[in-house]
């Protein structure tokens, strides 16, 4: 075993193409109660992204190691750490600065996981659990109701498609360009649609004039204002990014006349607020569906921590059919 | 007296200054139970060039007779129109129509008023009301917090100043020009600026830093993106109005990492949903005040109904000092 790990830090916040850099570290010491997990997958999410250009919602202290979630598998364990065993799938704690080699922390921290699609596995903590908080904790959905998104063929818009369908909610998908449009049809949106300026018009057409009682927005930009545009009187936008980079626009009609409540999601708020037992039953039934398979999003490409920049420019240019993975320790 | 009286009416939707035009129509004969008010005072609400322009959230069916609210006093009452007597002083039904020389209704849907200044009390009906719900309807504001508004030398934002020292709540009042500033000081603001786009920079110096707790909008454009990003986490954004004609913009930022919750707030929509006690809990501690004249909005300038087309053109202009009125029988 090598005594150096890799590991990607920034030193200042900025274009993540230009300040992440590659850098090898000397593997830390197993303290008592540690354990150690080789880091399979991790994600490169859009937010790991913006967090690294210092436009995130909180700033780490720096330098730091960019990531925050992945799966590993424990490679070693400290004189106390019960419960965990070498060769155990786990989830990496979250927010530890995840695109290294490998991780140490206290075996507690670690979230044993069930054998299944480590691709899939790593991407747990986040999008998943975005996709089912923002179908259920903004407005009571009824099967049979329908709810509007962008950025539809996004991790989370793919999960939200599958939750949705799970309990019954007709889901209208709204996306960048014509070629995102099979892929969610095939995974069962109800109705899916090319943004553009006549988008209210053509959400009526597609759903019948079905009243929608919930809009998740991932864009900003005018599209957030179609969006709440499409929506039935007194239902909630939820907006929890800007993919656009643009500021997030309404007619001001939307919410005076039609009574349309704009609310923000970011997950990081809610795990500050949610007890123990909420957080165990979101993320209980979630690892089951996705160790099972039958809660999934597409996989693009993986990278190796070595093409890192090339893997930040890959994932922001939108263009992708699928999610971003790093693979540390080599695909 | 006349056979006829005059009217101002719009038999199409388009810009104010163009459609509306001043009829004569024969006077109409009274029934039984009906009453005859002469119209004394309306106001020129924004909203109501909104709805003649056809943008509000209602289209009367045309031709229309516009204007929605005003005071009166009775002229004649109908056989057994009981409870009102000549020369009484009326609120004048919401809604009928009441840029004319006189209404004619049921005598129940005139609400009589104390006798006082008759300017301030022809506003009664929309504006101190949207004011008064807009600090109590969204969020619980105790002595001490703190509310952000544009618009703040609207007749609307007169009434939050005075309606919120009542309350002991602060307020930080925006508006577009310097001109606006020592007025709203004069009426008791505890800040009073000019927008641009450092406002939340110096929202925060004039507040040394306050938490604020709700934010009232009617400019929509990138105020109100201002507005919301001055709020304290968590904290409430409510739009009434678009003076920019903009779009409503903000950063998704402020919506996921700082939670602010946007709201529109209509006064229709209040009327709706709204019980019989709450209407009147809320108009009758208003009315008190309007007519003891400790609750009151400037006065630019009263025009007769000859003079509607520049009436419009002016209320519109926002240069003014204070409302505009029409006085349908003279001034």
């Amino acid at each position: 075993m090598s005594e150096t790990v890799k590991q990607i830090v920034y030193s200042e916040f900025g274009d993540p193409t230009q300040v992440l850099r590659l850098e090898e570290v000397a593997r830390e010491d197993l303290q008592d109660g540690q354990a150690r997990a080789e880091v399979l997958r991790s994600p490169i999410n859009p937010s790991d992204l913006i967090q690294i250009s210092g436009n995130y919602g909180v700033r780490p202290p720096l330098p730091a190691v960019a990531g925050n979630e992945g799966i590993g598998r424990i490679t070693e364990v400290g004189g106390d750490a019960r419960g965990l065993s070498v060769g155990q799938l786990v989830l990496l704690p979250a927010g530890a600065g995840i695109w290294r080699q490998e991780v140490v922390a206290s075996a507690g921290a670690f979230i044993p996981m069930p054998e299944g699609d480590v691709d899939q596995l790593s991407m747990m903590m986040v999008n998943p659990a975005t996709a089912q908080l923002l179908l259920t904790d903004f407005v009571t959905l009824e099967a049979g109701d329908w709810v509007i998104q962008s950025a539809a063929n996004s991790a989370v818009g793919n999960y939200v498609v599958q939750l949705a369908k799970a309990m019954g909610v007709k889901t209208v998908c709204v996306v960048r360009r014509e070629g995102a449009v099979q892929g969610l049809l095939d995974l069962g949106a109800d109705a899916v649609l090319v943004d553009g300026p006549d988008l209210v018009k053509r959400v009526k057409q597609a759903t019948n004039g079905a009243k929608i009682k919930l809009a998740l927005d991932a864009v900003a930009g005018e599209t957030f204002g179609r969006l709440g545009e499409s929506l039935d009187i007194g239902s909630t936008l939820v907006n929890y990014g800007a993919m656009s980079n643009e500021a997030a626009s309404m007619q001001a009609g939307a919410m005076i006349f039609r009574d349309i409540r704009v609310r923000g999601f970011w997950l990081v708020n809610w795990f500050e607020r949610a007890s123990k037992e909420e957080r165990m039953s979101v993320y209980g039934a979630l690892t089951k569906a996705v160790a099972m398979g039958t809660l999934h999003a597409p996989i693009d490409r993986v990278f190796t921590l070595e093409e890192m920049s090339e893997a930040a420019r890959y994932t922001w240019a939108g263009e992708r059919t699928g999610k971003v993975l790093l693979a540390p320790n080599g695909i």
